[in-house]
C-alpha cells in the first residue's frame, strides 16, 4: 500500500506516538488535573509538558496560552467565534481557506451581518498579497488565512501578512493545519495572533487532537463551558486559561501522542522534512507533466510549495480514477474537493468533480511516486484505447 | 496503587481496548469519510460500526443520531446550547448537576435570559420526583438532569422523568456520564430526547470520546461548523446528521477504543457489573460508618446508589487526608468539590473544602476497600493523636 493522503492525515505514525499512546492508556490512564493523587498528575505534567513544547515550537511565550482541542475545526471555531464579532465588521480571507474557516465567517455572515472579502489566487493558485493590503476599510478587524492550500500546496506569505495585519492593527489567524510540522511557524516573529492547527497531519500525533494558540493580546469568549477542574465553585465560566476554553476531560492519550510527534519533528528538522518533502513534490509534478493529457494544477515548478499536488486525467471524473489506483495499484489518494470547494472555482474544477490530490510526508520515498506517475500513465493510456 | 477515582476516568482499561486504539493508530490511520481508498473506507467502516454500537446499547433507532464529540461537556454544549432556547424559556434541572450542565444553562440565563429551577436533594442526597412535576411551568421547555450524582452516588429515577416530560411535552435530556456502561439505559423506553455520556468512564473507552445520541424528533444547531467530508460543496452547514454536528477530524482511534469498551460492557453485562460495584459500595460504606469522626454522605444503605462514596473526617481539610492517602498508602482518590459546587451546598459541604470521594470500577476487589478503610481509621486515629 502507497499512502498518499497525508494531508488527509499523517500515516504511517513514529513509532514513539504509537508508544506514547500506549504508555497514557495503561500507565497513568487517570483525569489530568482533576485529582488529588499521582496517576492525576502524572497525566496533567504530561499535558502540561505537551504545552511547554508546543508553546516552544510555535513561538508563544506562555504555555498556558495554548488551548487543545479535538482538531483544527474545533480550534478555527474558538478562534473566530470566539472573538465575537460585531454586524459590520469586515474580514479579509482567501479563496483557499478550508469549509473549517469559510463556514464558520460565512455562518457569522448570514446570523451577524459581518462582511468578508475572499482573496483569489491566479490560475497558477499563487495569491498577490498586495491584494490583501487593498481590502483593508475602516471596519476590516480580521485577518484569517491558510498557510498552505490543501488543494495546490501553494504556500501564503505569511509573515508578509503578519506585518500588514500589525501595521492596520487587525487581529491575524493562521490556519496552519497544512504546515504545522512542516514549515517554520513563530507566532512571535510573525506577529501571529492566533495560530490554529490539526496535530494528527504533519506533527504527526493522533487523530483527535488539535490546538489553538492565542497570543496575550487577544481575548476570547469561550465556545463550551463547563467543569474546569479548578475554580469550580463559580457560576461563570472562569478567565483563567486555558481552562476558559478547555472545558470537560482532555484527550490525554491523543495529547501525549501528539507531544511525542512533536518531539519527533524537532529531533528531525524542519528543514530535513521540507526538503524530503520538496524530492517527492518535484518528481511529482515533473512526472504528471510528461503524461499526455494529464492536467496538473497549482504553483509553477520554481515556486516553493507543500508537498501536495491536484491534478486530473482530461475529461475523466476524478473518483474513478482514485478507485483504480486504490483498487489495481493500491495507491491510496483523495478525490473530490477537498473542503476547499471556493479553490476549485478559482482553478477551474468545480465541474469535474474537483481533483485528484495526492500528498506526500517524511515517510514516503520517490520510487513510491514513480511507481504512481507510472500508473496514472497506464490508467490513462487505458482510457485512449 | 489502589486506584478508586473511576469516576473521574477508569482505570485500567481492558486490555481490547488498549489494543483497538493500537490497531487504528497502526493499522488504518487515515481519515475516516475523507478519503476514496481502502484505508479511509476502514476507518470511517470502523466508526460506523461505533455509531451502531451505541445506538444499539441505547436504545436509538438510527445510528446517524450519534454525534461523538471530545468528552461529555462536549456533547452537553451541543444539545443544551443546540436547542435554541429563548428569553422567558423555562428549564428544569437538579443541584446535582456538573458544571457542564450547569453552566451553559448559567450563560444561557445571564446572555438570554431562560430561566433556571434547580430541584434540590434531601439531607441524604435523594431528590423528590413530585418536585419537578411541580415546577413545570407554561414556559418549561427543556428538562435535563444527570442520571446519577457525581458526588453522593444517588441515582434519579429517570424512567418517571421521561413520562413526565412526555406528558407535558417536554424536551428531555439527560447526563449519563456516571452510568452509562453500569445503569441500563433506553431511549426510546425511557423518552430520552438527548442523552450525552463521557466514553472513558464506565464504558471503558479512552480519553478523548464522548457522545450525544438524539432522538429523531430533535433538532439541533450546530456549535461548530466546517469541513464534513461530505456535502463540501455547500456554503451551510449541510442539515444532515451526523456531518451537520460533527465538523473535523474525528478521533478514530479514540472512537475504536470505545467500540472496543462498549464491547467489553455487553459481553460482560450490565447486571454483573452493577452487582460487583454494589459489593465495594457496601463494604466502603459500612466500613465507614463504623469509623467514628468520619461522616459519610448520601443515600441510605438500602438504598441503591451508584459505587461512589462520599465523606470527611470532622474537622480535616479533604485535600489533606487525600494527600496522606496518596503519598503514604498509595490510594488514589479525589478531593475537592469534583465541579458540582450546588450539591456541595444541599449537603452542607462546602464549607470544609468539599469532601472526599472514592469511587469503584468493575476491576476493583472487595479487599482494596478493606485496606482502604482500615487507611482512613489509621489517618483518623494520628488526628486524633
Amino acid at each position: 500500500m502507497i499512502y498518499f493522503d497525508q494531508a488527509a492525515s499523517s500515516f504511517p505514525k513514529p513509532k514513539e506516538v504509537t508508544d506514547a499512546v500506549v504508555e497514557a492508556l495503561t500507565k497513568y490512564g487517570a483525569n489530568p488535573g482533576r485529582g488529588s493523587h499521582a496517576l492525576a498528575n502524572e497525566a496533567g505534567n504530561k499535558i502540561y509538558e505537551a504545552r511547554v513544547q508546543l508553546a516552544q515550537f510555535f513561538g508563544l511565550a506562555d504555555p498556558r496560552r495554548v488551548v487543545f482541542t479535538q482538531n483544527a475545526t474545533g480550534a478555527l471555531n474558538i478562534g473566530i467565534q470566539g472573538l465575537a464579532l460585531k454586524h459590520g465588521d469586515h474580514v479579509i480571507t482567501t479563496a483557499y481557506e478550508h469549509n473549517s474557516v469559510r463556514r464558520p465567517l460565512e455562518r457569522l455572515k448570514s446570523e451577524i451581518g459581518i462582511e468578508i472579502t475572499y482573496i483569489q489566487p491566479n490560475h497558477n493558485g499563487e495569491i498577490n498579497i498586495e491584494e490583501f493590503e487593498k481590502a483593508i476599510t475602516a471596519h476590516t478587524k480580521l485577518l484569517v488565512v491558510t498557510h498552505g492550500s490543501n488543494l495546490t500546496g501553494a504556500i501564503i506569505p505569511i509573515e508578509v501578512l503578519g506585518k500588514i495585519s500589525k501595521k492596520h492593527n487587525l487581529i491575524f489567524m493562521v490556519d496552519a493545519s497544512q504546515t504545522a510540522g512542516i514549515l517554520p511557524l513563530n507566532m512571535e516573529e510573525m506577529n501571529i495572533d492566533l495560530l490554529a492547527f490539526a496535530g494528527h497531519k504533519g506533527l504527526m500525533g493522533p487523530q483527535g487532537t488539535g490546538a489553538l494558540l492565542i497570543n496575550k493580546n487577544v481575548e476570547l469568549k469561550p465556545l463550551i463551558t463547563g467543569g474546569t477542574g479548578h475554580f469550580s465553585e463559580k457560576i461563570e465560566q472562569p478567565d483563567e486559561l486555558p481552562e476558559r476554553l478547555e472545558s470537560g476531560t482532555l484527550n490525554t492519550p491523543g495529547i501525549a501522542g501528539l507531544l511525542a510527534g512533536v518531539l519527533f519533528i524537532k529531533e528531525k528538522g524542519l528543514d530535513v522534512i521540507f526538503k524530503h518533502e520538496q524530492l517527492l513534490i518535484d518528481a511529482c509534478k515533473k512526472g504528471l507533466k510528461k503524461v499526455n493529457g494529464v492536467t496538473v494544477y497549482g504553483p509553477d515548478e520554481d515556486i516553493k510549495q507543500l508537498a501536495v499536488v491536484s491534478f486530473n486525467i482530461d475529461g475523466v471524473d476524478s473518483q474513478e480514477v482514485a478507485m483504480i489506483l486504490d483498487q489495481h495499484y493500491k495507491i491510496a489518494v483523495r478525490a473530490g474537493l477537498h473542503c476547499t470547494p471556493l479553490a476549485h472555482q478559482s482553478i477551474g474544477t468545480i465541474g469535474q468533480g474537483g481533483t485528484l490530490r495526492a500528498s506526500f510526508g517524511i515517510f514516503n520515498t520517490v520510487d513510491e511516486v514513480e511507481k504512481f506517475v507510472q500508473a496514472i500513465d497506464e490508467i490513462r493510456a487505458g482510457y485512449l484505447a
